[in-house]
């Protein structure tokens, strides 16, 4: 198990110290938002049990977990004492070998995992005359670059949707110029290196309006069954001063009929080649009451989330999860003993409901097959 | 506080006793389905804070408690102590109209409450000379009359309802000739003195599908925050034997995009005259659900439920509920702090999304403001 310590406001994730001796901390999330603690990982082992047990949860975070990951296999594997590397480049590569097959073994559909393992594997191959030492310091430059790319790339995020709200809402709508916001789940900080997706929106649309001397409100749907959305989102939110009013996901056509609401941001965790999106479930009758209301329905995510295999919506797997989920609250059972449970992770917002997707690139207004595919070509 | 008691499958409500020393028995629903608490009211105040509580819960079940709740409030006045009653009848009349008074604060938007306690003191102001002992004889003959009135409403609307459900679903849609209906909240038996009204359907419904030799599968919405549909509405269900999968509010979407729902019938807390419904918080998404989906929405509410000074929904007022419903899960917070709430208890369904109310009467297709008023006065 890795060390555990209590402080204020650690990032998502942070590597610490020199490629040979550095340790990964992570934010155990499953406590949050009742402790912060701080998970120190030593071992690729550490890694791979907090992805397991979700203490780091999100694509994009489980990633960059994953590349830290193998700097700490390889340490592990040669350097098991405090010392140089011991061994050759051939130790090395089956080092990083073994480390990459256990973290990929972690959440077995992460796509973004298999794809940070992948590349660093490539930037070592493409150096096999670099010593262990030199090989090893060019694998935590190779994590720390995945590190500052989902950085930039969240950052990137936050201001395409931003420009895309408008800076005030109109006359009479909700509390006088006051813009809403609304989300579903967590695509935060704590989902990725940097701000979010959604969030980062979300956040950068705060800050702006904070410095023009306007006012935002976000609104976090609650999140059933795990309740990301009323525990992460709401504490991302809170903590960095963005006013935030929780609300069950039902209610949420309540609140946008009252016009307090001026666009909705989600994530996604899959988006197909015509721009229809699968997301925690929830949110495609979301995107459906936003239309009724005339409320702008935005998904952000990286392009790295879109899979041009799938030609539409329809060829996303849904993940159905354990009934306990719906049935139990924690360990206690809330629902009548003998019912059943209907459990999908995920449901599939339609394109002609998504009035933009927003990647780091850019913003693609009106998905369709075509502008999906000119975005992400056009790089 | 009432007294409570443990005991097997007790009914809803009951009163047990005379008029001068009976008390009201409720089934305490905040318990269910973990325990099965019955509480003894003895005062009026017994019955408000049952109310106030949502230990009895449910339009019908609330009016038939509030106007045994007004006999007990007259004991209370008139004969604290063991005895006869003291005073003559304009003491009689001032208590009755105190604890009339006292009860309609119980829940602001359950017009079925205001209805029975309405109709109680037109009961007895019919009859000014009746000397208070039979004045509060009288007054127990009118509550028993609701409840007999509320049992006999439950088993028309049942037969209403199951009469407007297809034998059998659509060929190849979900389960092979399993009839699927899907429910919100609790408009059970729990809701009322008898079946209930969407869930008498429900059970109708199922009797004639097992006598055919059919299968029908109930789908709860769980319904936060309280949940009521996992806690009550499933209870109902599976104790009676009616197959009942529980879902989370957010995944209805999902399911009805299955085709596995084939009518979605829920209850109402209050409709106008035109046709708009109040009903539980995350009921007009699902109409809206429902509509995108072709899947008819039916509300089945007792003509009691209707309020004709109301012309549309817009004038029925929603209760805000307490925060702590929505942050919390019992005692514990689950919320991050520093958040707030929207936690409005009902929202309302327009007319035009409703495929028919239901009443005992018989049906209201496409409800208009014409066809409610015909309906409310051919009786």
């Amino acid at each position: 198990m890795p060390e555990t310590s209590s402080r204020t406001a650690p990032p998502t994730l942070r590597w610490v110290g020199d490629a040979l001796t550095g340790t990964l901390e992570l934010l155990d999330q499953t406590r949050l938002p009742g402790e912060v603690v701080t998970l120190t990982c030593r071992t690729d082992d550490d890694v791979f049990g907090a992805i397991r047990r979700l203490s780091v949860r999100g694509a994009p975070a489980i990633g960059v977990s994953a590349a830290y990951g193998l700097v700490l296999g390889v340490q592990q594997a040669l350097a098991p004492a405090p010392g140089p590397l011991s061994g050759g480049r051939a130790e090395f590569d089956a080092a990083l070998a073994a480390s990459a097959e256990k973290l990929a073994a972690s959440r077995p559909t992460a796509v973004n995992l298999f794809w940070a393992l992948a590349r660093c594997r490539r930037a070592l191959s493409a150096e096999p005359d670099l010593a262990p030492a030199d090989a090893l310091a060019r694998l935590l430059a190779e994590a720390r670059e995945i590190e500052a790319e989902d950085r930039a790339m969240c950052a990137a995020i936050g201001r395409h949707g931003a420009d895309l709200l408008p800076e005030f809402p109109p006359p009479g709508d909700g509390p006088d110029g006051e813009l809403g916001l609304l989300t579903h789940c967590n695509a935060g900080g704590l989902a990725t290196a940097g701000d979010g997706t959604a969030l980062a929106v979300l956040f950068e649309a705060h800050r702006r309006a904070t410095e023009a001397g306007r006012r935002v409100r976000t609104y976090a749907d609650e999140t059933r069954p795990l309740l990301q959305g009323a525990r992460l989102t709401a504490w991302e939110l809170t903590r960095r001063g963005v006013p935030t009013t929780v609300l069950c996901d039902s209610a949420a056509a309540s609140l946008l009929a009252t016009g307090r609401v001026h666009a909705v941001v989600t994530g996604a965790d899959r988006v197909a080649a015509n721009g229809d999106a699968a997301n925690k479930i929830g949110t495609f009758p979301l995107a459906v009451l936003a239309h009724r209301f005339n409320v702008p329905f935005y998904i952000a995510a990286p392009t790295s989330t879109f899979d041009r295999d799938l030609a539409s919506g329809d060829e996303i797997p849904i993940e159905q999860r354990d009934a306990a989920e719906v049935l139990n609250y924690g360990d206690l059972r809330t629902a009548a003993d003998g019912a059943e449970a209907y459990n999908p992770a995920f449901d599939v917002t339609p394109a002609n409901l998504i009035t933009a997707l927003v990647t780091e690139r850019g913003v693609i207004p009106s998905p369709t097959t075509a502008a999906v595919g000119a975005h992400l070509a056009g790089a």
